[in-house]
């Protein structure tokens, strides 16, 4: 099935647009929760497997997609990416859209290498087999088409997709984003030629397998960009932690609730050490993570649009 | 010692600014190199390790510094990973200057993690300890100031290197770099915040721990940000395979044959497969490495002013 279609299903199915960030940072795990696993690197590894596995089953049947940060898994090389493949391999177990997020780019042919190893197949022996199983991954534009196009190509003939940053979340986003050319910002033309980019690549939803990643700090470029972007998938980070609320982010849905995903990581998976979940689930993590997972879906439902999509 | 005067006593011992680019793309590798290892995927890792310490074991006398392009590990998942940390160990142990070219970009404390992956420690039990062992990073600027200060703040404290895309070699890299903002193009911009970004972090050499990559293809733009920014070692892929010729790159340099490292990947690497080496070397690949290694050398030497840096 197309990317777009699939996960449109899956929204619909959960009812909620939630995407679950899963950045293992081991200075926040629970207290104890390291102590579990013995003190080396493999231990480490482990621990960061098990954390993503246990987040994965109170969430499975609650949202539709989770997003690894590889960052977090990079931190403890060949051993911590081991630890993030056998925890992509257990979130598709569970029938959730798994979104890798790494940031990726490069010229041309490396850009393919990229889009092959995390979207499609390489060589091994006689045939062609995938290496990491994700459904979709994050790209940086700064390279333009020739840097982007390898990635939508592969994505496409895999049923994939590929989401690229537009207007990031963070403070110092506008600071090449937000420089005005030939009368408008930057993000809005990397927003015009990722129009180009997507073409011929709508699913039957309407969407398109190339999204946008457009920074939930931004609510006021998130309305623009919803007009601009027709049929474009957004995923928004920084509800949450990151500051931004369920009214910042009302703009990103269409008028049946479709169209983005909203991710929250830390203020999910480490809601058990921040109000107001700590006073309730301080000594039990997981029960945090249900309870802010499904706080959030109330929140969305009641200040966005993605209300519209309960069916009851 | 400081980065940058670590690379440049390097490049003066050596006598040359080639940075070997290690791409190990399968379906290149030399006749028979693969069938030497099973036909599975530990097969495949093996000989991407293999063939990268081959390279090694050619180069490591002849030039300062190698670049792995880590897109070509990724492709094959957590094993082509393992190959790519056992291959900079070696090129570690062969007292070569590893750049690792991951071009990473996130906000501020997911640049932190990055940052700490590739150039600092990380947390093992009750210690510190690095995970690779990189001496640079490539970085995308994209997101800004917080998304780029995090890899300098640990590079500095590790006395590692930083080297931010600015002007990119590939064909539609002035899509967005080339858009005039404020009278400029947006990577003047972004050379500007670099020069922000490298203050303070400057070595006895003159020369800063934050570098730029600026691609060989495009010459006036090299001339041009060299005087625009000094101090700034100048990371310079596209000579070779992508077009560029020593001429194009002279630039770089500073009166003294300093301030650029010059890429060559396939071009070296590959160069059993191509003209002129394939005549005399085609059977015997690591010979057209050498060859190849020594034309770069002896181009450069004759047409930029690298050829300073010979000291008889």
């Amino acid at each position: 099935m197309d990317f777009a279609d699939h996960l449109i299903q899956a929204v619909r199915q959960r009812e909620n647009p939630v995407l679950v960030g899963i950045d293992p940072r081991p200075e926040e795990l629970p207290a104890g929760f390291l102590d579990r696993f013995p003190g080396d690197r493999p231990g480490v590894a482990a621990a960061l497997r098990t954390f993503g596995c246990d987040v994965i089953d109170v969430v499975a049947t609650l949202v539709p997609a989770v997003k690894f940060q590889s960052a977090f898994y990079e931190a403890y090389g060949p051993e911590g990416l081991a630890a993030l493949h056998a925890t992509v391999e257990y979130a598709k177990q569970k029938d959730l859209i798994v979104i890798f997020d790494g940031k990726r780019n490069d010229i041309g042919s490396t850009a393919e290498a990229y889009a092959r190893a995390y979207l499609g197949k390489v060589p091994v022996g006689g045939a062609f087999e995938p290496s990491w199983h994700a459904d979709a991954m994050t790209v940086n534009p700064y390279l333009g088409t020739d840097g982007v196009l390898p990635f939508v190509k592969i994505a496409a003939r895999e049923q994939k997709g590929v989401f690229v940053l537009v207007k990031t979340s963070n403070m110092s986003a506008g600071e090449f984003q937000d420089l005005i050319a030939n009368g408008r910002p930057i993000y809005r033309h990397v927003a015009a030629k990722l129009m180009n980019w997507a073409t011929g690549h709508q699913g039957q939803s309407g969407y398109n397998l190339v999204g946008a990643v457009i920074g939930a700090t931004y609510p006021r470029e998130i309305e623009e960009l919803r007009a601009a972007l027709p049929g474009i998938l957004f995923l928004i980070p920084g509800y949450g932690t990151q500051g931004a609320s369920s009214r910042d982010i009302a703009g990103a849905f269409d008028e049946n609730g479709l169209g983005a995903l909203i991710n929250n990581s830390r203020g999910i998976t480490f809601a058990y050490e921040r109000p107001p979940h700590r006073a309730r689930f301080a000594d039990h993590w997981q029960g945090a993570v249900e309870q802010a997972v499904r706080d959030m879906i109330e929140d969305l439902a009641a200040n966005t649009p993605a209300g519209r999509l309960r069916v009851r």
